[in-house]
């Protein structure tokens, strides 16, 4: 890892994101060479901790997340609220967002700002196949699949082929020596790359329902910030329906 | 059923909620006496299709919710606003909320109104054991389990020593004759009314994690609309501070 933050130091980089394990070991030299380091958690155990060593902002992903949601299968409507209550630093949101509305959301129950994954695989900037992206379009909310969760790797992933036979096998007591050769990575890129939606696994999160178009990142935001001021205009006039 | 609706006009009942099944062969007399009818559903597709029948609004519950979710474990965070999207009658969210940040991430999302059984199950007024409040203020968001999916009755319920029995015997294969001696709500009875946390399977969301204290329900509605009105300042500082 240490040759990692040489490039980053190299590059000037500024914000470090860790994950996947404790930063505990890489704290020391992000630190002392002043990077800000946002720290990603699927459990409020795991934020405390990392609070504790000294990150500046955690990110908190609930189950809706692509990639990888906690052992348990806690929303990030309540996974994120619990988050806030239980460390003193800033809070990100992940899993579930791809819109204004889901910005607003998270800012309600006390995030400072939402992470998204999924919802910036749909735009036309993303380096993958065009069929991956059209594939998107049209899925809806209930076309992923936690996978992995017996070897305590959970994953959420796009429904497809070879999701539906890792989730069988698994159902059937499948060790992890069973199921690398289909869920290695090496097979993901025949998605991504080749547009073979049955090529592999790859990480996709519920959001994928509210995806509606495939626009440049630019237009995502702006459409974003648009989304955002309806919302809370929303919210506003339901408030003011009440006082009235 | 018809008997219920004799009741309910008997009372001057003026608000029905139905849920489980179709609300169609309880429409004609529902609307023939002019009960305004929420309908719960736990999915898209079931929304869509009450609207067809007339009701009057739609409540969608998330995986979150205690009770009934639906057979996948999309999060309210995501299919609120899909729900939102497809349907033209108002639409209530529940699953995941116990607080006023809750209710303004619902609104936020585009719901009027937010539903709460489990909350309203930790007040003072609540008929149940206090043993299973005093369980419920200190259970944390992962004490709960879903049960049944297998069965095509999903169920989340509070992990106890019943729960975990019937999630071994389903992932074991047990069929639904077998469960019942387990999951009757016979059993259930012996949990609220003698308070014995292991007498049998209850219903519990997710929110239960975020319950700190038992209120009387006038405290939790005051505190739901001094938690709203925080939730919605902060999101306001959060737009004032991109603003300048």
């Amino acid at each position: 890892m240490y040759e990692f933050i040489d490039i980053l130091i190299e590059e000037d980089v500024k914000i470090v994101e860790t994950s996947g394990r404790s930063p505990e070991s890489l704290m020391p030299r992000l630190k002392e060479h002043g990077f800000t380091v946002l720290h990603k958690v699927a459990n409020v155990k795991n934020a405390v901790s990392a609070e504790k060593l000294g990150v500046d902002a955690i990110i908190i992903v609930g189950n809706e997340t692509g990639g990888h949601p906690g052992m348990g299968d806690v929303g990030t409507l309540v996974m994120l609220p619990r988050a806030v209550d239980s460390v003193n630093i800033p809070v990100i949101a992940g899993g579930g967002f791809s819109d204004g509305r889901g910005l607003i959301s998270a800012l309600s129950l006390g995030a400072e700002g939402i992470v998204m994954g999924t919802r910036f695989m749909a735009t036309q900037e993303a380096p993958i196949h065009e069929n991956v992206k059209q594939w998107m379009v049209s899925a809806n909310e209930t076309d992923t699949v936690v996978i992995q969760r017996n070897i305590g790797s959970p994953s959420r992933v796009a429904l497809n082929a070879v999701s539906k036979e890792v989730d069988k096998l698994e159902n059937e007591g499948a060790t992890i020596e069973e199921l690398i050769p289909l869920i290695t990575g090496q097979r993901s890129k025949k998605v991504y790359f080749e547009g073979n939606l049955d090529g592999g696994i790859w990480s996709c999160g519920q959001s994928v329902g509210l995806i509606k178009e495939i626009l440049t990142v630019n237009e995502l935001i702006k459409q974003i910030v648009q989304e955002a001021k309806n919302s809370f205009e929303f919210i506003q006039s339901r408030i003011e329906s009440i006082r009235t």
